[in-house]
């Protein structure tokens, strides 16, 4: 007996004498029938926030109720909605007011459609929202990438020039069948699938776009009349450096002061600085008033300053939107939901909250709007200056709506050149360096998903961009389950604890034993490789104990070190499908060869069930022998140990 | 103090007494550098068997000659061939030779092409996967499923009555670049991607396969002249109620004896009564023979019966082959090696037999062979003929071609029915009713798949019922990581163990402890469900206790029964992205607001190290505070309650 192997026996024996571990038997899982299971899994999918838990065991009338509340949350706090509340929801929907009414404008320009559309899309949809929305802090409204992808992908159909007219009716019967699907997938409790826009996605796609939008501004931040209405940095810059020669001094002494004056305000300060939300909120609208001021003191517009030109609107037709627009636009809406949500740690019901803004955006779509939903930057600032209920989108819709009646006529005056500045500062505040970093730091792969959306919506297309990336991690995922993690474990000396081998320096193997847990789902995708893979362990263990028998005494010994047992930890195997248990078969097959024994150490409900009834199938080998299943390794070391030691003697 | 709590008081108490548990820290993972890691993990998917293993620590003279034995097999097992090997490798080879003459023209005309060539793929490939090959009883061939859809393929492009010659081209063609494509897969190390053919998918397209041809052999059979070559149920039938009218006496009097010479001997019956496997060998040949000679002296040709038409080749030209065609060729051929070599206990290289069967096509077809692969059948009757090595292929190769030469103007007068009855009981043996049957009671969603891929290939095409059947296997993968499970652990009173608390009866939760286990990877997919999944576990938590007491002494009391701490258990999340990162810090925060600590129960080396990561990116909460983390869940219940009780005390 070499000292090496003395240590090792050691540890076993020490811990059998240590412990002499009552053995505890594997239960049975509880018998339910397929029904049940698939209710429950059914439940798990679609109500994992179990929306209903508030109704049960209420008396009926209390239910009904419960229920107007929960389709109209207003009923909640419009009861109990006090004077001071009032007071502060006023404050807070003014501040968000002259934050919508500039961004309104900007935001309908990017989408190439008429500048008062975007102020409609601030009066209506927040009074629908104030009646449906769960959130108390979401200002709705146009919002910068929904509006940029909008634009972008009816261009590709119509000219927004050429047929101004159908332009619009395309906009508003994209934001109809927008709504339409938003408001089904919540009331279908798909909610989830917005879950597939990955941290990384979003922050690469965000900075791409805001690239593509900032450069689409140098149109009226130079001045340049003819421009491409194409994303894609490549036909963008073209017509740039095609019409630099057009630069008018006017438009950058008009644009060079309204930038200085937003350019200290990214969209996320407010969210830093709570103290200075009314600077991002006052300087657009500064910046607005004073240019319009300017440009009318100056008749610039006889300049060659192109100035607002307002349209008129008309019913809309038909048109089917891209999954990415739907996706995107979606996702803020929730996103920002949620956020605050957690901010004042209340609850949001994400399918409901689809459903509220799905349905804002239909009627929306019949009242001259186009998409909207919760705009992060504006809702920052609504919180900030201490918004209480959704009164407060009642009070901006209702300041937007005043505007719209007495003021609109100024706002021909308003040079392109100011909304393009509130629109480049908006969106830059979209490019999340920070946030890149981190990802950078965190996870290589992530890091690569985003680039690929960066990349993809700078040089391809908003839609492809994010498809990419989507498939990106969605092919990670799988690749996780082909190949899942499977860890050699060994014993702490003197403990019942099994670590992994190669993490915990002081951790041991136990001689004739192989110890692995498996960490994933056994399915058809990965049965072939966990079988090759462990056969792999095997073949390890067997050359560490050869080749360190030959190193100490030169010739092969085999009596304790030879491999007598494999331990699976199947704590981790989640569930089993008829390919993983045909894999349990095929194992123990190969083992027995081998003359290796198959453990398993404490398996799932699900599994055992299915482990056994394979076995009332198939006739033969036994892949569940009661001496063959133990709840714990410790347990299954302790019990095995003392038989090969018996094996031994004879 | 209420009994039940005393119950639970005792259990923590009893614990913290009985192990005074010597806590050990949670070890800083392993350094590696991001190379390391990607290396290991690139290693992890595309060589997952090791297969340079034997490589390692070899002088590189040996290095060459094992590089080279890996390549070429023969080497391997040829310089040791003896005469008693040979012996046993001609029964075998001539046993599978006279099966592959008369399956090689039966499933020639499946795919619609003359039977020579059906013969020539009998005897070409053999050749060369007896040198390439590393499986010692897979016999190669033209198989019936590749063959069907191959036929139905092309004949969508090309009518096999009208364009024989273009036809056949397209068949060289295809049969080149499917060999192409899994050549070039193999050496890339993809042949993983044939695991996505999961059990059930499989069992549902056989059979559906074997219907389909069953069917269209009612041409044959029924003597019928004009006849559908779609696949799919509808046509077939309907061609066939056209014509029943059309049956000959003669048909059906040479189509009765063949048929009950063949079917007492299903495809699979070799394999369970080895005994008999000149059963099986023996009887298509028999039945070709006897119909032959029947038909020669009743000059039957003249009767109607059409017969065998022999064309001849020439070189082939582009086309490009669908997915579903090489998934299954290839599927077939890699899943006989692995059968096999699991009987006789010897490693194939999955990979390195794809490459070898692909080079055997490129080969192939250039030399007027249509597809060839391992056929299941035939391997099992080599199989049980006792081969010992790839020699019984030669041997067949060479008794075909010998057949080729002499008794090809015989097989002039082998009537077609007789082909078609061989057809139909090599496919009928595909449908395997057990295997469904044992799907159904393991798995009722692999059971649904099973139909998917059955009713599509039946009613809808190959291609497309492959497709589905695939798509929901892998679309069940991605909702397992969308809603991975979460277990709520007990312990079991008097000892460290915690379980499943709802499927160990006698586990009992520990007062003042929320502790869950979380089973799988937390990633951008599952990073909402899981907070809002624990959220409603510490709800369920405060209801259950809160009610009870209640019910005990009417009011609330909530000193020690009140959640303290939620103890998740990442022994399972085997990974972890930004935006699981991202949950733990909301977590955290969402449960600092209810007063409740975060603790985290051996993590594994990746998400320490991520968790550090985000840390030292984000001042602010802390995740990985070293008394919230512990190696296991005794330890952290240990040292937390006796936190609690000193609270309590204050």
């Amino acid at each position: 007996m070499d000292p090496i192997n003395n240590g090792e026996e050691e540890t076993s024996k020490k811990e059998i004498s240590r412990c002499s571990i009552d053995v505890h038997k594997v239960a049975p899982p509880p018998q339910r029938s397929s029904f049940e299971k698939l209710k429950s899994r059914l439940k798990e999918t679609f109500f994992p926030d179990d929306p209903l838990r508030q109704f049960k065991g209420q008396p009926s009338k209390r239910k009904w109720i419960l229920a107007a509340q929960y389709a109209f949350p207003i009923l909640q706090w419009g009861p109990n909605y006090s004077l001071s509340h009032f007071k502060s929801d006023v404050v807070s929907g003014l501040t968000i007011a002259s934050l919508a009414i500039p961004q309104g404008i900007s935001y309908a320009k990017l989408a190439n459609l008429p500048p008062i559309v975007g102020l409609y899309s601030s009066f209506v949809p927040p009074l629908v929202y104030a009646v449906l929305g769960s959130s108390r802090d979401v200002a709705v409204g146009p919002v910068s990438i929904a509006s940029l992808i909008l634009g972008s992908m009816l261009s590709q159909q119509v000219s927004p020039a050429k047929d101004p007219l159908l332009f619009l009716q395309l906009g508003f019967s994209s934001t109809f069948f927008a709504g339409l699907t938003q408001a089904s997938l919540g009331f279908l409790r798909l909610g989830f699938i917005i879950d597939y826009l990955s941290e990384a996605t979003l922050v690469g796609f965000m900075a791409g776009a805001a690239i593509i939008v900032s450069l689409q501004q140098l149109k009226s931040l130079l001045g340049i009349t003819h421009f491409t209405k194409q994303m894609g940095i490549l036909p963008v810059l073209s017509s740039v450096f095609h019409r630099t020669t057009e630069v008018y001094l006017l438009s950058l002494f008009i644009f060079g002061p309204s930038f200085l004056l937003l350019f200290p305000v990214p969209h996320d300060c407010s969210m830093k600085r709570p103290k200075l939300f009314w600077v991002s909120a006052g300087m657009p609208l500064a910046s607005v008033i004073l240019s319009t001021i300017i440009v009318f003191a100056l008749k610039a517009q006889n300049h060659g300053i192109d100035v607002v030109r307002i349209l008129y609107m008309h019913l809309s037709s038909l048109v089917s939107l891209s999954v990415s627009f739907i996706y995107l636009y979606m996702q803020e809406g929730i996103a920002v939901g949620r956020t605050f949500a957690a901010l004042k740690s209340y609850r949001v019901d994400g399918n409901k909250e689809m459903m509220a803004i799905g349905i804002m955006n239909i009627i929306g779509s019949s009242t001259s709007c186009y998409v909207t939903t919760g705009s992060f930057s504006r809702s920052a600032v609504n919180h900030n200056a201490g918004a209480k209920t959704a009164v407060s989108n009642v009070v901006m819709s209702v300041t937007v709506m005043v505007t719209l009646l007495l003021l609109m006529p100024l706002f021909r005056f308003t040079p392109n050149v100011v909304l393009g500045a509130i629109i480049v500062t908006a969106v830059l505040g979209l490019i999340d360096l920070p946030a890149a970093r981190r990802i950078w730091r965190i996870d290589k792969f992530d890091f690569l998903v985003m680039l690929a959306s960066f990349f993809g919506v700078i040089f391809v297309s908003v839609q492809l961009g994010l498809a990419i990336a989507v498939g990106m991690s969605i092919f990670r995922m799988l690749l996780q389950m082909t190949r899942p993690t499977t860890m050699v474990l060994g014993n702490i000396p003197g403990t019942n604890l099994y670590t992994n081998l190669h993490h915990y320096k002081d951790a041991v193997s136990v001689p004739g034993f192989l110890i692995l847990s498996i960490q994933a789902p056994i399915n058809f995708a990965n049965a072939n490789y966990l079988k090759e893979r462990i056969m792999r362990w095997m073949a390890d263990y067997e050359a560490d104990h050869i080749t360190h028998h030959h190193q100490l005494q030169g010739i092969k010994q085999h009596s304790t070190t030879s491999l007598h047992y494999v331990i699976l930890d199947m704590s981790c195997v989640s569930a089993l499908d008829t390919t993983g248990v045909t894999l349990f078969k095929d194992l123990k097959k190969a083992l027995e060869c081998k003359g290796v024994e198959l453990v398993l150490v404490n398996p799932i409900g699900e599994v055992i069930e299915k482990l056994e009834r394979a076995e009332s199938e198939a006739a033969g080998s036994i892949i569940l022998r009661a001496d063959l299943v133990y709840l714990t390794t410790a347990e299954a070391v302790a019990q095995l140990s003392s038989a090969i030691n018996l094996k031994m003697m004879m």
